[in-house]
């Protein structure tokens, strides 16, 4: 695939900006390849993604980085600027459900997902097999209410000897320590097996059969402390009727929630996704 | 259209069911045009409707009635026979937002829904020109702080007057008092524009855009004591993104509240939703 | 509504051309609200929406395209630029089928639909009460096989006569002659009630009954010589079963057609349509 | 799982079908789970499933089609019964692409899809590990333009020794022969990417791409002797826009054909599927 940049840009709203950077870009021969602009009037906040050719420009990544730091000063940016030939790296969180876990590996498998899957961490030994026919490291890090400190500092250190920039828990079913949480903010993507806010915490399908709702939904979010109530990525849904058991309800929701899991974890990787306050800007 | 009675039976569930009403009917030569059934597990419910051509029965409600009575009573049946020749009567409530009584309007008009509307109570006189274009009486009763419950014993008196079957809260916007929820329990239809139980109350848009979901909807449901809380009939939801203001879900959600409405509400009047507990079965 | 100016581009790809746009937007002070781009690599071709506050720009249209000519000549750019508070003005063509009609009609009664609806031309009088009660005009040109060329003379001159930018045919149901379409290319709206290119020409429903489809859809595209074969604007689909009728099809089908017809003519009104060859770049 | 027989039954329409089958079924006090009928007018056919617990009937399925063979003939039904706790065996057939297949068999060892799987036949190697693991037969059968009578002789020979009732075609990408489509007809599924009858044959993403449509589909069907026009047993659809490329549409496209296919397949393998004509009925 063509190699592209990727500037990613939050600054407070005014006029020109688009401009300065355009400039900078068409200044140094930027290719600009994909381009997308958000004004969010409420907050006064701009948010802005650029593609550009790598091969456009006459200078790497750290020059840019110089180059471009007069003008993110200048209008007060928050800006990150990545590079597509260097695929973010992913650490994935299972316990005993395959569903989600099973299609992030064929995606990535079929070079669908542009990532590098450093491990899998696992709180059940059940998916090894799985995982290891993928040439993927497989870590089983059982937890349980006595143990908790102990497992997620290994689970902590896991993802920093893999200098992972992404954990994805792919139905987990633990809850995070906030430290694990604060310290990774803004890439750890959690699926959750209802349509948020509805049906937060434990046993969303039974909570859901319970109210009698007509579809079903699934949420990828960014974790935070509070449980279930992080920046929303994507969602989506599924009708169900009043013939639908429980039962039916997990195994037609497990196709929403791959299918959603997926799409924003894509997005996340392509830096399409950029988080303001407990809200996101998706530049899909 | 073909004449057709519609059989709507609730009762415990049991061998033979089916064999004894579906004997009942063939004795009689009656011909069963459409049927459904629905056993429920966790509730050891049993749910039916068969729609029979009218013509070819020897016989008319009235006797069909004292004719099904033993069976019925055999069963334990909760059970009705209406005929599609005798629409429902139907009073529509509504404030001043016209999208939802518009497309009722519409539909009505163009035969689409097999009812009458007997006529159209609101609590402004906005919407008065619209209604009376397709000769439907208007009834202007204002609800203030101060005077519900005069307001409310009209809008009693008026559904009373036209003998209605089922009145349908068209974005009418007012909470209705507990004593007229309980006289007309399972014939109050509401549409609430979000997809509850979440963004139950006020603004429920504001809500939405508070919480930053990325699908927006409405409900359509019975309504009960409980604001926003009775069984729900149908929903439906509306993609949007970070460029949506509130103003723009507004918009959009129209679309989604008037197509659940019109859903709901037509399959109220073809008899085919059960209300069970707190949920329905919808035989669409 | 803020006034707001939509600057609409088409040119050949290359480096600089929104540096170009938004120098010169910046230059004058202007605040873009909202900004989307999209380059066509099997084309070459780039494509470009600005929306502009009119109050923050030191000059008017007509100056702006005198000061914008430079740029636009240099880039080769196909161009237009239009003022939100100078609506579009749209004739809407019907035949007896109320459902688009209504539909336009209720969304421009709402302010919802930023246009000017000049009149209603139709080959029935059965919708006159309906369109007069919007206070439009409402013209009865009768077209049967014998007349078309003078029927169609006086719905030429009508659009002539009102100055009418756009036309809809709100299921028109009658095929308008080359030269119209010709004259007003890109300018006619027809609402085709299958998911094209399948079931083109006449009773799609009948035909997607025959071939035993799952899904039925309705597309919004541009009017050209070639019956139904136009730019596409919009298309949607609505899920049907064995137990729908071609009569549940068409009552079905009504909401979709409605749907798509609205958010097509919608787009275009605020100026998101862009036609390339025989396909469409929808800023949406 | 509850072990259950499925009856499934086609026959000319008539009064008291559904009184005789029920009768039979309480007169030997069998538990009815799930019935679904439906009265097709234009053919006068009349179609039927019932699901009966199997531990509430006296006798096994070999007494029951004899029992029930009197009520069958008077009737003219043309009937099958099957048992949940003898799956069919399914055949699946495959090429390069991994994303049908792979679906398929995570769902299969996730005990979702009530089959057995016999082997798999690929016209590549590709995709042998991947089948292995699974502890599935691959059978790698080269199809070339000189070779085809033998390799579908050698295909035909393998469906044969494994008895297989139904066979998939998971983006197989080959035709088959005329004679196979015939000896199993009714029992061969493909998944065709594209929305029929719109982009029968090869490319169908490329066919969308060059009409420029806003949604590209799946269409799951029954394979005949003419390509892509069997029964139609699901479709659906995914929204894209003028930024998405052939390459995207057919990422997209993806995750609609595997959901398309799992739905599909999980119907027939519960008996919920009845050819009539070109069409089905799908009791879902």
């Amino acid at each position: 695939m063509e190699r592209v940049y990727r500037l990613v840009i939050s600054c407070p709203d005014a006029t020109g900006i688009v401009a300065k950077v355009s400039n900078f870009l068409s200044g140094h021969n930027g290719w600009i390849t994909e381009a997308n602009h958000h004004a969010d009037r409420p907050s006064g906040m701009f948010y802005m993604r650029n593609e550009i050719r790598a091969d456009s420009l006459p200078f790497d990544l750290e020059e840019f980085e110089t180059l471009f730091q007069p003008i993110a000063q200048e209008c007060g940016m928050n800006w990150r600027i990545t590079d597509s030939h260097q695929p973010k790296k992913v650490v994935l969180m299972a316990s005993k459900e395959s569903h989600c876990l099973a299609d992030i590996l064929h995606r990535w498998h079929s070079n669908e997902l542009p990532c590098e899957i450093s491990c899998v961490i696992a709180n059940h030994d059940h998916l090894r097999s799985m995982v290891e026919w993928h040439d993927i490291p497989f870590h089983h890090v059982p937890v349980d209410p006595n143990n908790k400190p102990k497992a997620f500092a290994e689970v902590s250190g896991l993802i920093k000897q893999y200098q992972a920039d992404t954990v994805v828990l792919a139905r987990y079913m633990q809850i995070l320590p906030p430290e694990l949480c604060h310290t990774h903010a803004g890439r750890i993507i959690n699926i959750h097996h209802s349509f948020l806010p509805s049906f937060a915490g434990a046993r969303p399908y039974h909570q859901a059969a319970e109210r009698g709702v007509k579809l079903i939904g699934a949420t990828c979010h960014y974790v935070t402390e509070v449980l279930d109530a992080g920046p929303i990525i994507d969602q989506d849904v599924s009708r169900i009727s009043h013939r639908d058991t429980v039962e039916d309800m997990v195994r037609l929701g497990k196709d929403v929630e791959k299918n959603v899991l997926a799409r924003g974890l894509r997005w996340h990787l392509e830096d399409r996704v950029i988080v303001h306050g407990n809200k996101t800007v998706v530049f899909s």
